[in-house]
């Protein structure tokens, strides 16, 4: 199992690492396409992390977890239900969350998993599903709150979760996870707001990958975020929020004022 | 005013042209940053139209039209509501759109008015968008119509309309229009469905392209499209629907069986 990192140098170029032990060695090349060692390598305050990589698109999960779904009152889904936030949308661990330059309201975060795919993938079936996923990560998925129904004949899924900032990923991408039993644990100023078991799922990651590629096709780099459970709550401007899987790292981020 | 395409030429490559007269002048180089006269052109017969720009994200409206509200009872937004369509979903005047593999319902065809970005742009000011449209295209914002509300809790906007080849985009992007006094002329199979003015639009292109990027950054490439009015239906397997709008000219798509 490794850990792939995006990270600026010294030199202020974006780099490819692999967590080693303390360290981040350096790799040339992409990261999909079987990288190579520079023989370079950074202690962690050398360098700055961006966000592992850079979807152009970010498939995200609403309703996906059956504790969430319960206490919504709302039925298991049939089919994956999901909107789209753009790549334009991501940043990495330790960069901040801008609040929107015309919204005051409440801004939410979500922790989650994210899946992110190493293959183009076209209505693969669920048991090939894991030659498709290059690996896993934390997500936030931010939310401008209030926007989402402020307009009674439609939801604003995409532009309440589109803003630029709103999708936080990293630390790291971690290659083999074994989510079943993992869990989800959020943070909001120090304070455990979300500890969810990721085998609580209603579609498991490789179900996902198997679905969505049946409704578009998924490039690498591309990013599934699985939905979130119970415990989701606003962020004061200056608030801190973490997510952490065990496996895979924490992602920490604050929202600017 | 130029109109501009993508094509692939003779040796199976992806160029960029110009139309002139009747012919495709070649040029090299990115459509966005000044590129330049091969000094080659070809019949329009020797080469085969891709989509004119390749876009990262496609911001699609929703409730655009005065004369379409009005039918369907909605009240006029306050802001533009939007839905996200991937890359992914893109193709050129004369591909195939294909029917999903796992859906045998209904299809429908959208004429639009696409607006395609030059520049990056964030938080522009109406009076400023201009300089960050590059153009204007024609959209057929293909639907899976019955999945939009097939569950009851969520509408899948981003799912009925981001299958690949639901973004029909062409077949030019004219660099200027006078859209107040154009209209979006929609057949199916020869039979005119749409015949509207896009001096009805709620919002103008100047008024997306400023709201949106208050909303997400946009880059070069990328496509608003405005929305539809009148006249949207179903297309059968095997139907032809061509969307002209004067001063860009005419995208065809056929819906493969």
């Amino acid at each position: 199992m490794s850990k792939w990192v995006r990270f600026v140098a010294a030199d202020g170029s974006p780099a490819l690492g692999r967590l080693e032990a303390e360290r981040i060695a350096e790799y040339r090349g992409e990261l999909f396409a079987e990288p190579v060692a520079t023989g370079r390598s950074f202690a962690s305050h050398e360098i700055r992390l961006l966000s592992p990589c850079t979807p152009n698109k970010i498939v995200a999960l609403w309703n996906n977890f059956h504790a969430l779904a319960e206490k919504l009152e709302k039925a298991v889904p049939t089919h994956p239900l999901f909107f789209l936030k753009p790549g334009t949308s991501v940043i990495g661990t330790g960069e901040p969350i801008r609040r929107p330059a015309r919204y005051a309201g409440k801004i939410v975060f979500e922790g989650e998993l994210g899946v992110v795919i190493g293959r183009v993938c076209a209505n693969v079936a669920e048991a090939d599903a894991d030659r498709y996923i290059f690996g896993y990560t934390c997500v936030n998925d931010v939310t401008a709150a209030e926007i989402i129904f402020a307009d009674p004949n439609f939801a604003q899924w995409c532009r309440s979760k589109g803003f630029d900032t709103f999708c936080c990923l990293g630390p790291a991408i971690a290659t083999a996870l074994d989510w079943a039993s993992a869990r989800v644990v959020t943070t909001l100023d120090g304070v455990e707001r979300q500890n969810y078991p990721l085998s609580d799922m209603i579609f498991s990651p490789q179900a996902l990958v198997s679905r969505v590629s049946g409704d578009m096709t998924l490039h690498p780099g591309d990013v599934i975020a699985c939905g979130t459970s119970l415990g989701v709550g606003s962020m004061k401007d200056g608030a801190n929020v973490r997510i952490r899987i065990d496996g895979i790292g924490e992602l920490g981020n604050t929202l600017a004022g």
